[in-house]
């Protein structure tokens, strides 16, 4: 028999939890073999909802976690305030190893807050990023950094372009994810100075990427690439400028089908292709933002996320677990800093 | 009778021009008073347009221009090799002061390139802007910059408040539009240091701005307030993903009223709603972007626009001449550099 995949979960995290959670959960344990699951919450709540749950009880334990945190604490309050949460105890089971991956719904500032606290930065890497993964026209690609960063320097853009490729591989299973940098076009003189020479740093330094070159925040929807590369300020804009277009064109299309009796008809005919038309629209389809860069897996579900949704990322947590990328960021983060990288170089004291 | 009011037109700019350029000419004609236009571009073609179109041709006269600017022409040709063209010598009339405003749907970087040449800046700002309407849940705001610099330092989004919130003012007749800045959270210590520094700017400048502080990506389509302020790159990407998103979403819409019979008699009941969405999601229902700061009123008409767009981007420039906005944002600039304000303070050689 396998090793079983143990996996930590902040029960408490999210609009829904924790019925929410245990329900994911549920899901999981049907379908999923050789899987583990650690629970961190209130006790008499979880024990009840697994009593209710069966096949997620068969692989759960329940730690119990006295109080769990608000949606609405600081990143800061949450480092100095947060020992003894569900959400502290949960990344701490990764911390000690006795988990691959930690998956919350929780506040994703406090997440990445002790996150970073606890399980620390990845040899190599400056900073790590948040990840996002974003409906396409063609199927799913994912956008990095969407908010754990406010600024990117050359360099970083190179690393979160590395960990972005690593992650599209581990979990969409493409053998070489197409890799692209957000701009304001497509040209080489468009852009920041730091866009420019992360693209030149991409190109020069032998990381065996297939990237694209610039793309725009049109291309993003088109799924002209897998992976897009930003810093987090303006991920963060575009996933939440596209989160209100999408919601403002669905709100109009409501009023559309329900203003008449003809529409409302129509709407009725159509309503199959209609629902399947909110499907794709529906954010949990590919749910679980990832926190790469840190020693531990750190899975951020949508706080709004129902059963279905936080399976959904509690299989992108067992993806990566399950996946090499670990070892290939390492690997290429190693030929960013090895001696001959013309990154290095530039770095080098005597190259000013 | 009031002196006529001169619009200068670049007939050529465009993908259906100048036919797209003449036909919304003449839908102006039809309704509006005291207007003349100055349409430059091919003689001959114009002449056979006007001929069909007799509102748009009594009040119009065609200035000859032997050639036009290609849609894919770099700013550094437009500048060097643009002269004679229909967009130069369009924005000459304003230069030369015959007209108030040009109006052209011709190559943005082309526009702004030769406009910038010959218009120069405004006494007093920085950074011209380029501002875009952008159609929300309760109705248009406006944002910017949306291209016209990559970077903005806190002065600079300043400035582009003063100009947004004149601008819309003139516009859409709001009397005190509400403006805030575009960033990754609303908490005052979220974002960069450039839109901290320009949100205590703002407050304490005595501009008498209905200033709200923070928006996230997902309040432009909110409507959360009439004037988002950013710099020309996360403006850039923020509208690109918003156009993309519309698409996407918009493509998904078609895809499931054609798929089967059902859907298909649905979409035919509904149809008359479902035309109403389509204009709704139309860029053209708010066409023209600005670009504000110069010496003359440049007035930019989406590359796609027909008769009915060209006409929507026509009638920004009218409102927009016939408005005091110059003379407010001249008035305001003045207080952000008169000696009492504290950006003064802290830009005079003492405060450091």
């Amino acid at each position: 028999m396998a090793k079983a995949l143990v996996i930590s979960i902040d029960g408490m995290g999210g609009d829904h939890a924790p019925a929410s959670v245990v329900g994911g959960l549920d899901l999981i344990a049907k379908r999923g073999r050789d899987i583990r699951f650690l629970i961190h919450g209130d006790k008499a709540q979880l024990d009840t909802l697994l009593d209710a749950h069966p096949s997620a009880k068969a692989i759960s334990e329940v730690r119990p976690a006295d109080r769990a945190l608000g949606m609405d604490v600081k990143p800061s309050q949450a480092m100095r305030q947060g020992r003894g949460s569900s959400l502290w105890n949960a990344i701490a089971s990764v911390e000690d190893g006795e988990a691959a991956a930690i998956v919350s719904a929780g506040n994703t500032g406090a997440l990445m807050a002790i996150a970073m606290l606890r399980l620390r930065k990845m040899q190599g890497v400056h900073r790590p990023a948040l990840v996002a993964s974003w409906p396409t026209t063609r199927g799913v690609s994912c956008v990095l950094d969407v908010g754990a960063n406010v600024e990117a320097d050359s360099t970083q853009l190179v690393e979160f372009a590395i960990m972005g490729e690593a992650f599209f591989r581990a979990v969409h299973g493409t053998a070489r994810p197409s890799v692209g940098l957000l701009n304001v076009g497509s040209e080489d003189e468009k852009g920041h100075e730091e866009i420019r020479a992360a693209s030149v740093l991409i190109r020069e330094s032998g990381l065996d990427l297939d990237f694209r070159g610039f793309v725009e925040g049109d291309d993003i929807g088109k799924g002209t690439v897998d992976v897009v590369v930003t810093d987090g300020f303006s991920g963060n804009i575009a996933l939440k400028t596209a989160e209100g277009t999408a919601r403002q064109v669905g709100g109009y299309l409501r009023e559309a089908l329900t203003g008449g009796p003809f529409a409302r008809l129509g709407a009725l005919l159509a309503y199959p292709s209609l629902q399947k038309l909110k499907a794709k629209m529906d954010p949990g389809r590919v749910n679980g933002g990832v926190f790469l860069g840190l020693n531990g897996l750190v899975v951020k579900s949508h706080g709004s996320a129902d059963a279905g949704s936080f399976a959904s990322a509690v299989r992108v947590a067992l993806s990566m677990a399950r996946s090499s990328y670990r070892d290939e960021i390492v690997a290429k983060l190693a030929k960013l800093t090895a001696p001959t990288s013309p990154i290095a170089a530039s770095l080098a004291p005597d190259a000013g």
